[in-house]
């Protein structure tokens, strides 16, 4: 096309530089140029990243901006961290910081996004869950070479995440999968990958892990859908009957010190699944396309 | 460190953008801080390109510019496409256009790169060649599930390169590696990984891939370390009584469109190798350290 735009890479769910997750976004609100998907999918297969997105004006006024978000190898039709490092991308190019809300277009939906002075917090659109067959809940205990302490489920937030506790945060700590085998389960069965969590001795806290080896993605280091899985996972065990926030650590095992915040919040009439976290912009500039 | 340093992303051994192998160049060479391995590190874990490297001022004023280059994991000596791309950000970075000879300073020794209008090429610090065990050759055949056309030999490069030529560039290409098998062998024998190539029908050309799963990298997209190995070998192979070019192409198995030009020179007392090609620069910014 040969053309500059704007460009940020911005480091998600962390208070420390290089801590967090990376994601790419690239801004085309400015540009009335049309893009071909092709292109975008090259961008985001040579960045490397885990998710690269592509900041587009929005297709009805009410919202903010259209997002579209690719891996190195497809197009998803939401992402956790991307959606988080995204909203932080455009509250700089567009200069505004007094946001608190902001709507997203996304393929899954309209994403809700809140936004205070230190955290960023989406609002699942989705976020379904459902039983999965005995098979697989023994085929995910041989990849992780211990038992689950309770029935893990699968979520439909997006990704499908199977999502299940084991005995404590150092059990899950220490998991070293069979990504070949958890590889040949996720595809056999249908699913994204798997989401472990162990709760913390000293709190209310859990440690949790990501893995989706048949994408391309041993281990996730800071997820954001894999945490909305998680925390409405949490609902479906315990039935919480008033707002509840949980801290989560993530990451560690990559040598990063990812930090979410999950929330179940009761409403008037509905429960509501968020998650958030700061975002800091790292690399900032302009790429040639 | 609170400061933010210019940083590029450039592409690699292309004529198209986001079609070569990516590097991130950061660039300390205004910077009077010593700059900590660990942070250097985090960086290159977080950017999770194959390479990021930290351009410094020289050692010695002979030379312009000193080189660290990071994976995610390691530190290396020495890495080919990363040496070309931080040698055309040094160009842009210092306003050096009209340079024609640049010294590099790595950990393997100073490396002289030949920079004309359109091509940037480095000459090998070091090109050993040695047999390598039967066991060896054996194994690779398997994790490659096809016979060698000429017996494989193991090139001193900086990496620790297997090279051998297998019936043709379409056999080459149809490639489907066995990456847990190679890993393994990997290990077993010391080796950074393994660079085939076969021969164009209609050409001198050769297609070439370089392999290397036990470095977290199942294919590296444009390998200029791989290529001096493998024009080593021909050496080795042929040798050549006067100077002689050959063009590689690469990375078409995973959407790339390599280039790289490699050279046995043949001067008065010595034989000299020489790899080179394209680098476009794609994103031009600045990085929060």
């Amino acid at each position: 096309m040969n053309i500059a735009v704007p460009f940020k890479q911005v480091d998600v769910f962390t208070t420390s530089f290089f801590k967090g997750n990376p994601v790419a976004v690239i801004n085309f609100m400015d540009s009335e140029e049309e893009v071909p998907s092709t292109l975008l999918q090259s961008i985001a297969n040579w960045t490397n990243l885990s998710e690269t997105t592509f900041l587009f004006k929005p297709s009805d006024p009410k919202n903010d901006y259209r997002l579209r978000i690719f891996t190195p190898n497809e197009e998803l039709p939401f992402a956790g961290h991307p959606t988080i490092g995204s909203c932080r991308a455009f509250l700089e190019f567009t200069g505004r910081k007094d946001a608190s809300q902001i709507n997203q277009e996304c393929k899954l939906g309209v994403v809700r996004i809140s936004v205070t002075n230190e955290k960023i917090a989406f609002e699942a659109v989705k976020a379904d869950i459902d039983a999965i067959p005995e098979a697989l809940v023994h085929g995910l205990e041989k990849c992780i070479s211990t038992t689950f302490k309770t029935t893990p489920k699968v979520l439909h937030v997006g990704p499908e995440w199977v999502v299940g506790l084991v005995e404590d945060s150092q059990t899950c700590f220490n998991l070293n999968p069979d990504f070949s085998l958890l590889g040949d389960m996720s595809g056999k069965f249908g699913i994204t990958g798997l989401v472990i969590a162990g709760k913390k001795p000293d709190s209310s806290g859990y440690e949790m892990r990501a893995f989706a080896p048949s994408q391309g993605v041993n281990e996730d280091p800071v997820c954001g859908s894999g945490c909305l899985a998680f925390v409405r996972y949490l609902q479906d065990l315990y039935q919480t009957s008033s707002t509840t926030t949980f801290d989560i650590t993530q990451g560690g095992r990559l040598q990063r010190e990812g930090k979410l915040s999950a929330t179940i919040e009761h409403g008037k009439d509905k429960i509501s699944y968020h998650v958030g976290g700061q975002a800091l912009t790292i690399i900032n500039g302009m790429i040639n396309i």
